[in-house]
């Protein structure tokens, strides 16, 4: 492997001095850039994409082309593990990921097992060797998977849902079927991102997205537990450096205490969290990464500028660890232009507080 | 006016002594009801039955004839201030409400005037005079009115948004703008609810639906100040009773101390939010109303019961100062006789608490 010529990622992760704040950004590589929509367009479906180890490495690629990044993350989607258990996953245009076998009972559950990493999601592997490969040591990789409570709401709602009827009805009717099935997502996760890590993949992103539609004993049982499980599991070595791991529980502001309990080096912020808050309260502990609103991105380069500076003076200074990112994913209809500026913005503003 | 018999309701929002725990429900006369959705049907459409006086107050009352609730919400519509300003509120179905006409400019903001109370929004007022008699002082009767943020989400966005890209951008872009924006519906919503208290209505809840979309300092600029100048400018006494005011942001479980801080008597919790760790936090200055997960309804009766006794010993003993409510309004699909285990358990498990 070609050696890494910038590691202010990997460093801000793990609390070392850096001369810049790292920055990346959730679905950098995604539907916002006109390339993306171009190779999109070209694939014909979302899977194809994904399955497609040439192409996937190629959208992983594009943001690093047009921004000075500090991190990649592979192109997948966080649905990939329930797919390759056989649910059959397809994407529906207007109504996004859909199951063909939906998860309803024990009986359902009962049926589901660990799936073979290097059959059924080699694809995955594939694509993270390749990028590895052609991304020639510019920065990191990183890998990402859903967390079981995530993958457990869309296998049981068959799809995105607004109010979690049927998920969380399992989960307080039946709570033992709900934690076999969390159990058999938690044991997927860690060989998958074992997996992950074996094929080259620097860093991990484990992404809670519906944690945050629980009540905090429910999270604690039925999201960060899993997570925890999965933290203990991984192999967090790669190359001779540390493979850290970033937990990010979207509108988990309440539990960041417990989150960093976990043994994460980093928990992500969504922009509702105070940065400044977030650090008095676990920046002692780990690294936070976040937290600039996205639709800041809607406003002008100027807004965009002030509001990085916000955020970089919100975390403050006299520590390390700190990676900028948003608070969630970007949105598919901001101007390209517009993460020009906040990439520049971040590094720019940033040095003083490395000095 | 007939004397209130049951008092509990706004006993528990002042903090005095109840010998059981106040309930009622967000949403509580609404579409999981049979006999709702038979008038519903018959009105035609949902502005109709707002607009109807007495189609209003038979629908306040239906959810009192099955339960037994401690207190009545009006029904109506957060958004009928916007529209007696002019922007046309209509239903789509499948989509929800939508405006005719949508603010993205000064000069549409510069236009907006606040609207006449007894003349636009007259109807409004004349269900709560219609209702205040009909109740006959069975438990009173709550009024209520969207927060100035919220209204100008709908208003900006010209219905309900996921992203929020065009109120957002216009905020972080304009700020002045959006300003005035906020200043005439605070004044609007002022007028509104002293127009609803002289009408007769006997608590006022302020939904503060999209605060928790905003980042803490935004939140406070945006959101929670606009609230603060209602509470200030509320005429919070009828007949010889105080008035008191209940404030509520959806996923504001970050910035409780700030809610208790604007001279409410009240704070809703949403279900995310331990209302243990609430209690610790502000249960001293203010009475607390929830925050039960609205998704339990889908369980059995009896796993409705357990989490009505977890949220009840949550709160705990020695205070009193508790609204039993749900985090969120309830769901159209949850069974109506989990509402009557809902109520029932409250009352008789609370009563230890009151003793």
């Amino acid at each position: 492997m070609s050696e890494l010529k910038n590691d202010r990622y990997l460093r801000a992760l793990l609390g070392q001095p850096v001369d810049q704040t790292p920055v990346w950004v959730m679905r950098q590589a995604g539907r916002y850039l006109p390339e993306y929509r171009e190779i999109r367009e070209k694939a014909g479906d979302f899977m194809t994409l994904c399955s497609t180890p040439d192409l996937a490495c190629e959208v992983t690629l594009q943001p690093l082309h047009r921004y000075d990044l500090d991190a990649a993350i592979i192109f997948s989607d966080i649905l990939t593990i329930p797919d390759a258990m056989g649910l059959g996953l397809h994407f529906v245009p207007g109504e996004g990921p859909k199951f063909k076998n939906i998860i309803r009972s024990a009986a359902d559950i009962a049926k589901l097992g660990v799936p073979d990493m290097e059959d059924n999601l080699r694809y995955v592997m594939d694509a993270i060797r390749i990028t590895r490969r052609e991304i020639n040591g510019k920065v990191p990789l990183i890998g990402f998977s859903g967390s079981p409570w995530t993958l457990a709401c869309y296998m049981v709602e068959g799809g995105p849902s607004k109010d979690f009827a049927k998920v969380k009805g399992m989960m307080f009717d039946a709570p033992l079927q709900m934690h076999a099935l969390l159990d058999i997502l938690a044991k997927s996760v860690i060989a998958y991102l074992n997996a992950q890590i074996a094929a080259g993949a620097q860093s991990i992103m484990l992404f809670d997205t519906w944690g945050g539609t629980l009540g905090q004993s429910n999270y604690q049982q039925f999201s960060l537990s899993y997570m925890q499980q999965i933290l203990a599991g991984l192999t967090r070595e790669n190359d001779g450096r540390v493979v850290p791991v970033t937990l990010f529980t979207k509108g988990g502001g309440q539990w960041l205490e417990m989150m960093a309990d976990t043994g994460a080096d980093a928990v992500g912020l969504d922009w509702t969290t105070d940065i400044g808050s977030a650090r008095q309260r676990i920046g002692d502990k780990v690294t936070l990464q976040g937290n600039m609103d996205p639709c800041v991105l809607y406003a002008s380069p100027d807004r965009v500028e002030q509001e990085v500076a916000n955020v970089l003076a919100g975390f403050g200074e006299g520590k390390t660890g700190h990676v900028f990112n948003l608070g969630h994913g970007i949105h598919p209809t901001i101007a390209p232009e517009n993460m020009t500026r906040l990439v520049d913005s971040v590094h720019r503003l940033s040095e003083r507080y490395h000095k």
